[in-house]
């Protein structure tokens, strides 16, 4: 419905010294700040020393918890999971954190990211003899560490990285430790904040705003932090091999605006991003509209750097649902006007910039340029403030297939057709880059360029669980 | 804990002239867009000539209705609604629309607005043999019109109307006619469309939009509409005292922007709005910002009208919904940033001026203030784009009582010292009424000015139905 | 599925001269009781002396209340119901108890039964403008009693019972008294009891038995009770007209058999048919056996009559809910398979009396003479503890269309065929009514007889409301 | 609330040699045959040869599955589990059956029973790097046949059988096998049936009957059943070792009645352990009743041969259900009259022996001679038709600790004392053995006798997963 590439999961992690009987409530704070990373389930453990309590669940995050569910989830240590999923059945049993016991003791496990290699792992894991229950890479990680893990958590994290390839931004707590790790290519986002002493993981910086917590940094690619009564040790073992390649749909389309990843702030990136456009692909035009939300922010990065005004031309509808309620025959349209109405006196008689975010599947920007045609726009010209996207992603985004992507099916003119613009123009790849004010190389921009940080499969095998 | 006025309902209705399979679903897709109008309850009955069929529950529009139930939905003419309410026990035998029998057959009323008279009638009814078993206006409408009622609906539809004050924007069903009446004052808006031969009457423009219908007119203060198998016939008997006194609110907070409600668009109206206020109010300031949502409109147009630029300083959590979580002790400040968040690149450093569209009990203007504080801003000047909010509003908005609202408690360098700021100014009446494009004398500004356009009871008496 | 005749309502009521905190609990374990009248709705209704306060939903009681609404519902006065009823859709509207204003205060009713001349009151009191809002018998009595009340309660009872007939066991209650009715036929069973000083108004004596409280007396055939805080005060207005027809189904079904309706117990009764069938049908054999749970008693009644040993034949599956999965395809009879099995170390190789309740649509008696011949059983004996059901009732039993009761369609002879049966032997109307104690004139026997104690329509004409 | 001893577990299974789209069906109707087993959780697993696909959930057969979920469960295999548990949190977790992916591909797993040494093997397998997610023993078993199978599963299945110490009666599927396992103790029933050409597997014979299959055998104590498409395999390493010691309280309480077990009927055992318990405990009385519904039949057996009537005293409330209300202040023993009411007219003036199966707290015993004393009755003396619960189980069954039980604490005496009977007699051990027809050597009578067919831990240690 949505024409939207969809992000997988989001992490969130609290280490006290002491007890603390708020702990859960502060995680669910958290989540609920990072619910935007994944609406299918969502799930807090937290332990006080001895065993793990959890609740996971089906659901948003303000669904899945109350009041009587975070007043038992007390204790020292714990961290939670916002999760979307592609596969439709039994998915309870794919929520995270992933609670274990070992000969050590519990391993809790949340993770955002996709091994690239985990079908590999979990054969190598099956032949010396382990029995999954899920399909989730949690249960990758938490094998290896369990297998590995004689006494040295830290030795133990270590030969885990070592063996898994792909992305990974990841809580994990033992019952005296919080560690997070991040993939030496740093795809996926991890921050570090402290909180009256407490320390805090989180996939971005907007969670520790929410919370109240002071921002201290990113977790580097390759890096690993065990935090236990010790404080908190930091380990970075092949800094060699670590070069950051950060999502940069991050800065497109999938993080909070106000979230800063990696030093650039998403918000200012994306007003950059605008701006870039505008120069990129200028036209001669009366108003710049963006398609809301998320195109927004880079339209009126256009309109300052074009110096034509900004309109608000589309209204969204704030209570539109995940219910899906099958179309009225009678208008196809409806289904877009649910969501996105014109406002007639704004746009009608001008030649409009319509900028969004991005094109996936060109399922929606023709619909919308029709909704601005019948209110009387003369004129519109679509931008797109990132590149077309070309390439299946294969570290935690769901992307379609190749062939769903109309970037990869159709030429530039040819899209445009397709959505019935008077123009179209894309922001291009360097200048999307040069938006978030960080190198080249500090980013995978395999959905966009093909060119991705390591090695991917041939095409995207799935673990495969259960039949469907 | 939202520091906002409430709308109290809205309303939606179709006419067909023949058998529709798919009238249940526009309707519903009605109540989608007017879903801002009212978020406790909806309801939908259609009637093909004989009975009425009809569905209500508490909750959103997308929440009370399935597939399975809209397809049962099925008639020539059909109403709906949305609604708020603050009664808390036994929420659902006051839902609506209200289906009745009586000697004539069978009535099913939606309303939006209140009766000031309403004790008054229901005790006159009572003590000709009326027996209620609800608390709504709508049952003493239907009440009223099946008393009248002996064969001439309009007949009885009138004397309803010379009978009843009060604000009402309502629409009623019989087996083969669909009804709307607006008060004389025209207090609430509704509308006329047509999509295909069909009539639409909805609370807002933006309904029709939705639904792909063609705005007509609105209908007019005092009106009544009855549409029948010979079309639409429009009845005004008292044109002499019927003087439209349109809420001002429905400019300022209530309807959707893309609404356009007696001549004037919402969204144009809170731009110029903000071009009022830059003139009323200036201050030199780097960023003129809006408090999200309700606030970035007005924002843009005070950022035009002075120069300053805009910026979006403040980011909303789109996933904010109705459960609420006890706040954690550690911070009192969270329940503000689980909804609002500062963009520290955007404000830090910076004098801004912050634009919100009303003020009630002056319960989050403070915390947002702060917000902005801790996030660097060096001066913050809130501008309002309406006039403090000084009494209490009979028809139809649940306004705390005087003594909770913070304009009749306070003078305005009280309140600006209570939210922290370091300038406050309001909208004066006459901007705010300028901005709408439309003269004084059409609207009621009651809550601004205490000045109503017809008698209001001494204390807001409320008809006692159920101990609590 | 289940071939058994469904009783309509159970009602139950509570005066205490004090405020009684637990007021709602008395009514819930009294209505917990009474379960077996009904099991789709159920609902409690309580007073102080101002306002009514109420809860009624969908679903059995245990499902329908929680501690914290029973912790709601405290007060003086209270009123409960529980509710079968056979129309599908908005039933919620329908449930009782009815709660209405009207100009002498609050009324809510529980109603048992079914009158017969509702629709033409409704016409009268729509005529008279009445405005109905459900389709239930006790808006029609709430309406009557509002019309004629101006001060006197008991007056306008009085007209009130004048007016309806049918049946009807009735609690009613107003701001300060509680009152209960039967209808002259005395049809539907209602007795009275105290528990320390309260009084107790039930359908069966059982619901006194479960509260602890004493059993008095049965309301008489066309008594009014009123309860006040002048106590209890009996009106028997018509005494001549006043003619016990009691249900006789309620012995042979309906009642619980720990209660004792018109001094006669269900148990001893059914005991009773039980040994006079041995007498009207004895048959050479090696076992009685009951069909569990409603004909064990009566087979335990013929084993002790006949001398022939009893036994448990069949079991049943005590955890058989209201949840309908459709048949599997390779066994149509599993249907029957799922609720009951044969014992087969007790039947095989016997000859068994089988003794049932009743046979209503003769849909299960097949199905069960079937299992027991798979289980080995050599001859297979049925018996009826009550006549053949030929003609509709009209007081308030779901029974089928004439067209669908087996008795009314097929001599004895074919039934006996068509379950396949060695021999099919009913008791007769008079053995019925012997084993009751009571005498013949006492009861209303119309589904055996055809003989009803007031006319009845010629058809079973519904008060339409709603189209379906 | 209950006084009864709960059973843990219901196993099911199915093996066809094709595909069968109404498997899931099959199981369904199987589970609510053994629904009695087990009422927190219910759950199904199936395959057609490449994966599994599983639906479990918290509930009753009956909430957990619908038509649209058992339309999806096809398959040519399939196992089913019901279970009951003691643990409170997060059990959805340890819901069966348990379904795992190791290097030989799938398995599925559902157990009733309870390993001794299930602690033991964990601590082994965590030590070879096992990682644990649940706590239940199935996944112990899987873990275990995981471990040993290297391409022969009848070779792991015995490793398996081997290692695990206890009782279990366990159903498991690969994904070409259905393969059935009993413990060499025969602690828990399990039995063989065919329905056309398909195998099935299940806890009791009721649930063959139920699917219309046709009762093969028992399985025998330390055998297993291996079935795939070469057709059924049994396997009986040690049969020296392996000596029938079946749960004695599956006749006094836990099976259904309708069932044969190892030979035996549980109604017949019933029966004649009443009439055992006539000859020990004979007592001069006018009439023998049994507390419903466990202890109606050994009353019969008992009114059989002491030549006293049989009658029904004691009336049970068939909607008692799950739900929990706080009890009225104002009587302390509704919460026995909610489940159970005397017929007064049945045992006023009489000297009753009132039967039960047995005692185990102690709590309800006293509230039902109170019952009947209050109803009138003159004496009530108490007969328990299986010997002092005296022992706790290590083998499947909620015993309460040693404290709780009353057999274990007071003597015989001082309970007829407690409960306020004129008398009180308990079945002997040897009745209770003789009434089954077996042979003493064949039971398990621990909880009696507090001799154990194996060694049992000190104290039931449980093992730890989650703190709570």
């Amino acid at each position: 419905m949505s024409d939207k590439l969809k992000e997988a999961c989001g992490v969130f992690g609290v280490y006290n010294s002491e007890e603390d009987s708020s702990i859960g409530r502060t995680i669910f704070y958290g989540l609920y700040a990072l619910q935007h990373r994944g609406q299918e389930s969502a799930g807090i453990a937290v332990t006080s020393g001895e065993g793990i309590n959890y609740h996971k669940e089906m659901g948003l995050v303000s669904e899945v918890f109350n009041d009587e569910i975070l007043d038992r989830l007390t204790g020292r240590i714990g961290i939670g999971h916002v999760r979307y999923s592609t596969t439709e059945a039994n998915t309870l049993i794919n929520a995270q954190p992933l609670v274990v016991r070992y000969k050590q003791g519990f391993l809790a496990v949340a993770h955002n990211g996709n091994l690239v290699n985990a079908s590999e792992i979990r054969s190598e894991l099956e032949e010396s003899g382990a029995v999954f229950q899920t399909e989730i890479d949690s249960e990758v990680m938490a094998f290896l560490i369990a297998k590995e893990h004689s006494g040295d958590i830290e030795k133990a994290v270590e030969i885990c990285m070592e063996k898994i390839k792909g992305s990974y931004a990841l809580v994990m707590m033992t019952e005296d430790a919080l560690i997070g790790m991040r993939d030496p290519q740093g795809i996926r986002p991890l921050c570090l904040g402290k909180q009256n002493g407490s320390y805090i993981l989180a996939s971005e910086s907007c969670a520790l705003d929410t919370i109240d917590a002071e921002f201290i940094r990113d977790i580097e690619p390759g890096e690993i932090v065990i935090i236990n009564k010790d404080g908190l040790k930091s380990i970075k073992k092949n800094r060699n091999n670590c070069r950051s390649s950060l999502c940069i749909f991050e800065f497109v389309y999938f993080a909070r605006p106000d979230s800063t990843i990696d030093g650039s702030n998403v918000h200012m990136a994306r007003w950059e991003a605008g701006r870039l456009l505008a120069k990129e692909h200028s036209v001669e035009a009366d108003m710049v509209i963006g398609v809301p939300d998320s195109g927004t922010v880079s339209a009126m990065g256009y309109a300052e750097a074009s110096g034509i005004p900004f309109g608000i031309g589309l209204i969204k509808n704030r209570y539109v649902g995940r219910t899906f309620i099958k179309a009225n025959q009678s208008s196809r349209a409806i289904g877009v006007k649910i969501k996105l109405n014109a406002v007639k006196e704004v746009v009608q008689g001008k030649r409009l910039i319509m900028v969004d975010d991005s094109i996936v599947r060109g399922t929606t920007s023709g619909l919308i340029v029709n909704v601005l045609r019948e209110a009387g726009a003369k004129e519109i010209h679509v931008r797109v403030s990132s590149p077309p996207v070309m390439h299946s992603c294969y570290f935690g985004i769901d992307t379609s297939t190749r062939k769903e992507l109309i970037g990869a099916q159709r030429k530039i003119e040819e899209i445009r057709q397709h959505i019935g613009a008077e123009s179209l123009g894309y922001l291009s790849l360097d200048g999307l880059i040069k938006a978030t004010g960080l190198s080249r190389e500090r980013f995978c921009s395999g959905c966009f360029s093909g060119t991705y940080p390591l090695a991917v499969p041939r095409e995207g095998k799935r673990y495969v669980f259960e039949k469907r």
